[in-house]
């Protein structure tokens, strides 16, 4: 009875962080679309809906504190109300850089546009890709979906490197596209940093399922 | 007796936590005393040194889940906990920017110098004493340390725009100065992120005490 009602709150869990997770990425698409199409509608839209994914960060972490006072969970249990904890904070920032890409989009589109926008799509698209995957993986305790996220993180990786080096050429043929190209680099950066969330939340993941430890493995090796 | 024990157990988990801080702050220091310098053994040093961080993040973790399993702590002694989880996420990522730092320091200091190093140095002394204060907030419990590093992230925001202006002014003037002023960007933006670190660290400190939510506050006002 009692591990039942422990699983019932457990799912809501996951249900609440699943929409903070879906909300975030709504965010985080919102904010490249805005960059798209140029439209400051849509980038305002971003840079003043902040509360609902910060509400839900808190609703979150008091729902996790709830879980272990109540429930003092065990073994795969709390490993899972662990990973939801850390989770949660990998979502309220992936949140913030919605914002931080909402910013440097209204800085772009007061200049006329670098050429195209490169890769920059593609990247959103990989990281939102990611992030939805890693969320997926929590919910289902899916190794295998949690290593594909981890695949990813390369791919996220290079497009950086390419979008950088496309960037930096116009910059030295035209000074005229500095400033503008400076956002899409910041905003290339932010959506790494969003590929790093889902790659942590990955992480998590493989430990809460297996109890094994996965982290830092790759920069151990090097 | 059992709470004399829990006591001891968060007693260590709390000289680990400084322990690591202690070591991400000095991984810091010597990626800006690299960049200062111009120091490739030391910016190699920073790059080949995350080793002991990364051990020392999942030692944390290891304690943390011991601490709830064994102890299944409530009220403030369960905060404490959680607060650990999340501060240990927090110094890791400290020590993830040490290295981005270290990365950008050592492909600047291949092109000639960008005239000074304007605030930068600041900036590093200001984020360092940020997340010095945040940790021995949590450590004492201490409410005030807690909230002036909150005071201080403005500061740090105010040089970082600063720097930004400094360098786009150089870049319009001279293009042989944009690719070293892209790093020394980029080098602000990690130094700003290790204030946010310290900031979110802060904040959970206020909320172990007090058990009082100041997240998201300054958010949800404009």
């Amino acid at each position: 009875m009692e591990r039942i009602h422990f699983q019932q709150e457990l799912e809501t869990l996951k249900e609440r962080l699943l929409a903070m997770g879906g909300l975030a990425e709504d965010r985080v698409r919102t904010a490249v679309q805005g960059l798209v199409e140029r439209d400051s509608d849509l980038i305002d839209e971003v840079l003043n809906g902040d509360t609902p994914v910060n509400e839900l960060h808190i609703e979150i972490d008091d729902l996790c504190l709830k879980l272990l006072a109540l429930h003092s969970p065990m073994a795969a249990d709390l490993r899972a109300v662990m990973a939801a904890i850390k989770i949660n904070s990998d979502l309220e920032r992936v949140g913030d850089m919605a914002v931080n890409i909402g910013e440097a989009a209204r800085r772009y589109i007061s200049h006329p546009p670098v050429k195209k926008l490169m890769d920059i799509p593609r990247m959103a698209t990989t990281a939102q890709r990611m992030l939805r995957e890693a969320l997926d993986s929590y919910v289902r305790g899916d190794i295998p979906l949690a290593q594909r996220v981890l695949d990813q993180d390369d791919e996220l990786d290079t497009l950086k490197t390419q979008v950088f080096r496309e960037l930096l050429t116009y910059m030295l043929q035209d000074t005229a596209t500095i400033e503008p190209a400076l956002d899409l680099i910041l905003i290339s950066r932010h959506l790494e940093r969003i590929g790093d969330h889902a790659t942590n939340i990955a992480e998590d993941v493989i430990f809460m399922v297996s109890g094994r430890d996965v982290r830092h493995q790759a920069a151990d090796a090097h």
